[in-house]
Formats: C-alpha cells, structure tokens, sequence
C-alpha cells in the first residue's frame, strides 16, 4: 500500500483534523480576532475526540500564532486571520471544489478552434429538429407544462433498450436505465454515489480532463493507468487492484479521448473478468461508439458483465444534438435506486422535452444517414490534420474513430508558450497536461479536428505548426 | 455548543473511522473471507495514524468477530461479513446518500393529487408554445447543436437583471447570475459550494423536504428555526448564530413551502443584518414570488443585502412551463466563480433550447397577462379547498399566495394511517412529517390546491375528509 504521486486525499492526523476546523472557522470570521474560542473540553466533547487531540491543535494553532493564550482563561483569535470576503477561496468553499481544468480552456474564444471535441454544427441535422419539435407539440401539447419521471421518459428508455439489445447484445430492462442530462452528469452522479473519500479510483492516462477533476472533487485517490494503442498492461491493472483495492475503474476503451485508441475485444473481457474477482467497479463511458471511420468498434465491456460491475454511460447527443443534453446509464437494480435518489435531488429528472426531441430523431430512419454522412465528413477532416501535421516532426497515432489527434511534440518546443502563443492568434487546443492525473505529458496536446471547417483546419493547423517553429527558434538561439 | 436532535453527522473518534474504513471494505468483498487484511503497521503508514489507533480498531472488529488473528501473523477476514451484491446499501454507497422522501411519495399515482406543489397543465400557455418554440427555430437554427455557456445564455441572464432592478430593486449584473436547471438543482450546487460535514445549518421548520434530504447528504448538522404566520424568533436565530456558527439559513420566506407565511419586510431587514453580523449566509429560495393573490409580497432579502451574505434563488419556469427547468442564483462574484466550476463539472451548462424558450415568453407581453389570470384560477381553488376544510376541525393559516395549505388535524386522527388509506383511495398528499427536519409534526399535512381542477378538488378534499371520520371513529370505538 505505498502512496501514490498525484493522489487525491492524504489522511491526516486528527488534531489536524481539528487545528482546520478552527482555523477554517476563524478565516471565515466565525471567531472575531480577541474572541474567545471553545475551551478544549467543550470542544474534545462536541467533535467526540480526546482532550488531549484538541489541545496539541491548540498547541499548533499558538505556535503558528493563529491564536493566543490570555490569562490563563483559554485561548483567544489572533488578529490578522480573517480573510477578506472577496479573496476567499478554499476555506469559504468546501474543501474539495476543484478547478474546471477544461471549461477555463472553453471560455476562451478561438478562430481556429482545436480545443473543443464537439462536432461543427454545421454537419448537425439541424434543419429537421425544427420539423420534429411541431410534430412534438402536436403530439405533446402539454409537454412544457409536465416533468419528466425522474428516471426519465418511459418511452425513450424503451426505445434505448431495444436498440442496445439489437446493437451491443446486452439485455436491460427500461427500468435499468437512467436518463442524465449528458453524460458530464452522469459521471458526476456516479461519482457522487460510489465514491467516499480516501477510495481508491483507477483512471486513465491520459483521460477526459473533467473527469479528473470530479472524481478528485469527491475525494478520491487517483491512480494512473497507462493507455496504449493496443490497450492497457493488464498485470498492472491487476496489481492495482490487488494493491489498492480500488472502488472503480474510470474508462473511454472506444475511440479514447483524448488518445483515440480503441481497447481490443480480447483485453476487454479479460478486464471485465478482473474486474469482478476484484470487486471493482468498471464506469464504462461511451461517448465515440458510433464515430467510427471504418467499422464497428468491438462490443461494449457491458455487453461482457455477467455479474453488474459494470456500469455503462451512453451520451447520444453529441453527435445528433448536442444542445439537447441526453446521455443514458444503464446499471443494476441495486445501484439504480440510489442513483434514482441522487438524481431526484440534483435536478429532478432531465427536461422532457428535449428528451422527445431526441426519442423523435433517433427513431427516424434519417439517424442512419445523418451518421454515415457524419463519419465520411469527420474522416476527411482528420485527413486534412495529419496531411498538415505529416509536414512536422510531430508524432501521433492515427485514429480509427472519435473527435481528436493527441499528438506529441518535440521537447524543444515548450507547450506553456505554445499555448499562451497561440491563444494571442486565436489557435485553442487542448495542453497535454490537463489530461493526466499526474499533470505531466507536457510534450502531448490534443487537437480536435471536428469543430471547424475543413478551410479553416488547414489554415489553423498551418497556423500551430509555424508558431511552434518561431518558438523552437527563438529558444534554440538563445 | 450543545448536541442538537436531528443534526446530521456526528464527529467519530479516529478509531472508530479505522474501523469503518475496515468493515465497509470488508462487506464490500475487497478482503475476501480468510484473507490477510493490511497489518497495523502498514494501515497506520497508510492512513497516517498512530498505530495505536489502529491496534484500537483492530481489537474491536477482533471482538465484533469481523476479523480473527492467526499463528500471530496477523488478522485475517472472519466469514461471513461480505453482503450479498443486491442487499448492499449503505455500504456500497456514499454515506450520505439519502432517501428522497418526496420523490417517493410522488411517484405513487394519485387521481387526487394533493402532493404536487406544481401547477395544473391546464392553467399553463401551452398553446403559445409551440408558437414560440417555432420563433426560435427561425431565430437560431443551430439552437440544438450548440452548448449554452456554463453560466447560463448570456441575453437571458441581461433580461433578469433588468427585470430584477425594476421589480425588486436589487441591481445585479449579467454575471452575477447563473441559470440552473431549476431550483433544486440551485440548491444542490450550492450545498456542495457552502457545506461540510460538521457544519451546522439552520433551516426552517416546517420546510421544503427535499431540502432537508440535500443538506443531510452534505453531512450538515441542521438547526431548526420555528416559522410563524408572522415570521421567525428573531432571538432563537440569533443565539443559534452565536452559539453554532452555522454557515447558511436556507430560508424560503414568501409563501414559505409547505405553510404559505410570508416573512414581514421588517424582519426581512432585521435578518439580513443579523446574517451579515454573523457572517452566516442565507439561502433565499424564492420560487412562489409572483404567485400572490392580492397584493404583492415584500422585496427579497437579497434587495436588503449590502456585504453579499444573501444568495438568492428565482424559480421562474414552475409557473409558466415547468418543462423548461430554469431557475436563477444570484451572487456575489467571489462565489460565482467557484458557483460556475460546481455547474461545469455537473452538466456543463443548462441546456440552450429552454432557456431561449423561456426567453421569449418571459420577454412577451403576455407573461403579464398569464399570471393575472393565474393568480384568480389558484385563489378560487384555494377558497374551493378552505370552504370544505371549514366543515371540519382541522386548521390552518389562509395564505396569501402560493400553492398549498399547511392544515393540523387533531391528533385522534394518524395521520400515517391516514395516507396509507388515502393512497389506496388514490388520494395523495405530503405528511407533515418529511416537512420537518425533526421528522416530528405528525399531525400536519401538506395540501397542494394548485394540480386538479376544481371539481375533482372539491371531490378529493371531501373524500379525504370522510376517510379521516372513518378512521378517528375506528379508533374511537376501540
């Protein structure tokens, strides 16, 4: 059981346990400076610890002068601790809330737009959703004025049930799946629900940056698991498990983002047998399936479960309608009702209407043809990215499917700069290490290629190499 | 600093945590039956405590027979302790996963609906809908195929602040509002911001249930703050500011949910200074504000704010189309800035199609209208449902708006007995019970006078009524 680098939560010591509650409460302004704080028996008696707990964080608390001793009356607020409302940050916040890593990327705006692996809304079937949603209200005249189940529209579940029965052949039932909205709630909700702080959890490297941030957000100890083109090292897998006994495993095995790889048919029924004579808990999320440039990805890890260790998250919208939000997971009975619970109070069930949006679409035979009109579009502008990027010394491994090229840069070129560089340009793409749970890959970035136009790829990619050459100059002769 | 009843989480001794983090792994099945469990040296490394704490530990799960010792090479698994996967429950779960006591009740059917806290569909401008959902189609085609930012479309969040310095006086900007989907969701968000276990949190009494189930799940100790008709104990908030620190006030004062009080404006004032002095913030849910019928209600508690201790949360959409999910935080920027990461992580952002929806009715001349008409519709339900009640012995305060009646029954009637019959009759209505953090007014009830039509109110109300002679009479000739 040795720590691991990039871990979550270390445990600490219980008086500092205490010395945090005081000093949190006292930086928030709970105790005035010169106040008296709870004497050492009133507090050992009201957080249920020994006496002499509290007074070695008393003891701390005087030597780092956040307190000070008076009269032999107890111990009182040293002036200076209190934080200004507008600075405050961890203490006024619970302790866990992270740094949106990614969304502080999205917030910036970009020309050419490499950091977004979202699909250009011009390959979307926009036109037809506005036909759809008059049948809608035709159908639904009162679907505004109606919530969903919390679990979500009964006949979308049904429909999604069949469909994962005729394409994946796994079985669930309606009542096995559960509608978030979007497959980013998802993984909250299930991280909510697993995960207790000091857990375990295996996560990917590299891995969805939000991903990351929400499961430290819960407290969790990340450990890392490599991902290479042809999958992962299992004996590691195993031994992690052995080790640290891990609540989950957190995994894209499709289309990978930020990679691309594809985990093999053969690793993932292997993985699944680890999974269950460990008792881990594998969070499948499918985000790529249907993005494949040439065939059919192999079968979902959930289509091997036999004993509900598994747990599939399903996000459709992205490439239909992304606006709509719609993503499924489908899980075993006993988990379903505290998900069921979790998600009634997070927000009550997802809206219905765009879920019969949704159930409208992906109904129609037009899904179909959106699809393979899709892939063909998103396989020539990957084409486009590696003819430009084949001019470089930069090195990838080509996609079979999915949104994005992660691609490794010459260590002479320092990627701090590159990006600070090329947002002045208007370039956005996505630093290498805000995909990895231990923040290094700093020679790696991820480009999308699905965002923009096929013009403007080319000249953003142009764009990115030439900056990057300017800072290899610039650094070389120094 | 006395223990209160009804808190939530109580401070363990360290041991006692060894202990659990011990047996929950080993119901989980991490340690199997007769397998070494770690040795004390090498959990308290781990865990960093003392190793004497974890001797403690051991010792207890050796005489609780969750683990025996061998050979003096240490302590193995006792059979017998792992839980069947589909019995697990709270081991399997975060600890402070709760039940969702409402959303129980709600998913009963019920031709007499008295548990909704929701507006009939057939009061609601369902034709004008479809009208406008086609208005934005032409407007944005590509409404579907885009993300809202995370805080929420940014000429919605324009329309509120104008709409909020004309109505209420209060001036806030653009940003410092974010759009959630709906208000239950705003207060998930920001117990997740605000609370940590231990924290202590006032809280109405009677109050919304779900609200109880969401600041337990954060692991609050709640403080019960009595409400009534004319508001709150001024000096029972005060003297639990002073002695518990709580760090927020989740307060709904006007047509409080389930009573229908509404907070006088002179206390309102007294509140805020009170919160500022202490450094407490409240939480004002601020969902039934138009839903007045004579005259409006004082302005918010956020209108009295000047040190930003106020957060305000306006549900909008109930009242117009609760389909939609929209509701509005308002705060300070030193919150909204961790406000925004706690949305990004949770679904990235409300979806884009119902906020431009609501947009435009809410920018309509016929808002106005809608609710001029509502406010008549509900009041003579009100007075449909009070005319009825007066025939019994059952009590109630009238409210001035909002959408339930608060109603004491005397205490011959059980009232558990009487929703068990009520159900069967399929009559449905909240217990006063899930109102109630201590979980006791048992002889209250929740009637919501807003979901079905007059005739079927009048109906159910005397139905109700006749089961409950049926069962006082049972009970009196025992």
């Amino acid at each position: 059981m040795e720590r691991v680098n990039g871990g979550g939560t270390q445990v600490k010591a219980l008086s500092e346990h205490v010395y945090d509650y005081i000093w949190t409460r006292i930086q928030r302004g709970e105790w005035r400076e010169h106040e008296k704080i709870p004497s050492i028996r009133l507090l050992a008696s009201e957080l249920n610890v020994h006496r002499l707990t509290v007074f070695k964080a008393y003891q701390r608390l005087k030597e780092d002068k956040k307190v000070y001793v008076k009269d032999k009356s107890g111990y009182y607020v040293h002036p200076g601790g209190l934080l200004p409302f507008d600075d405050l940050d961890s203490p006024i916040v619970s302790s866990y809330v992270q740094k949106s890593h990614l969304s502080e990327i999205h917030r910036v705006p970009a020309t050419y737009q490499f950091s977004y692996a979202l699909i250009d809304p011009n390959l979307l079937p926009n036109r037809y959703f506005s036909e759809y949603v008059k049948e809608i209200f035709d159908l639904y005249p009162k679907v505004l004025s109606t919530y969903s189940t919390v679990q979500g529209d009964e006949e979308l579940r049904h429909v999604l049930a069949r469909h994962f029965a005729h394409q994946h052949h796994f079985h669930v039932g309606a009542d096995d799946i559960l509608i978030t909205s979007g497959s980013q709630q998802a993984i909250d909700l299930l991280a909510r629900l697993l995960i207790q702080p000091m857990d375990a959890v295996l996560i990917e490297r590299p891995t969805y940056s939000a991903a990351i941030d929400i499961f430290r957000q819960q407290g969790a100890k990340l450990l890392p698991v490599d991902i290479h083109p042809n999958g992962y090292d299992l004996e590691q897998v195993e031994s992690y498990m052995i080790q640290h006994k891990p609540r989950l495993f957190y995994l894209n095995p499709t289309f990978h983002n930020p990679t691309g790889y594809t985990i093999p048919a053969k690793q993932r029924k292997q993985l699944v047998e680890l999974a269950e004579r460990h008792r881990c808990f594998l969070l499948e999320d499918d985000t790529f399936h249907d993005i494949y440039f040439d065939r059919e990805p192999p079968l979902p890890l959930f289509s091997y479960s036999t004993e509900g260790y598994v747990v599939y998250i399903r996000s459709f919208s992205k490439y239909v309608a992304p606006g709509l939000r719609i993503a499924a997971v489908c899980l075993r009975p006993a988990l379903m009702k505290h998900l069921f619970t979790l998600k009634a109070l997070s927000d009550n069930g997802s809206p219905l209407l765009n879920q019969k949006i949704f159930l409208h679409y992906f109904s129609s035979a037009r899904l179909q043809q959106h699809l393979e009109k899709l892939r063909i579009a998103l396989n020539v502008r990957k084409s486009i990215m590696e003819e430009e990027l084949s001019l470089t010394d930069w090195t990838w491994s080509s996609p079979a499917g999915g949104l994005n090229l992660w691609v490794k840069l010459p260590p002479s070129v320092p990627m701090d700069e590159l990006l600070a560089k090329s947002i002045e340009k208007s370039i956005s793409f996505v630093p290498g290490s805000i995909c990895d749970p231990l923040k290094e890959k700093k020679a790696w970035m991820r480009l999308s290629y699905s965002y923009i136009n096929e013009k403007q790829l080319r000249e953003g990619v142009r764009q990115l190499i030439q900056l990057s050459r300017e800072l290899n100059h610039a650094h070389t002769h120094f």
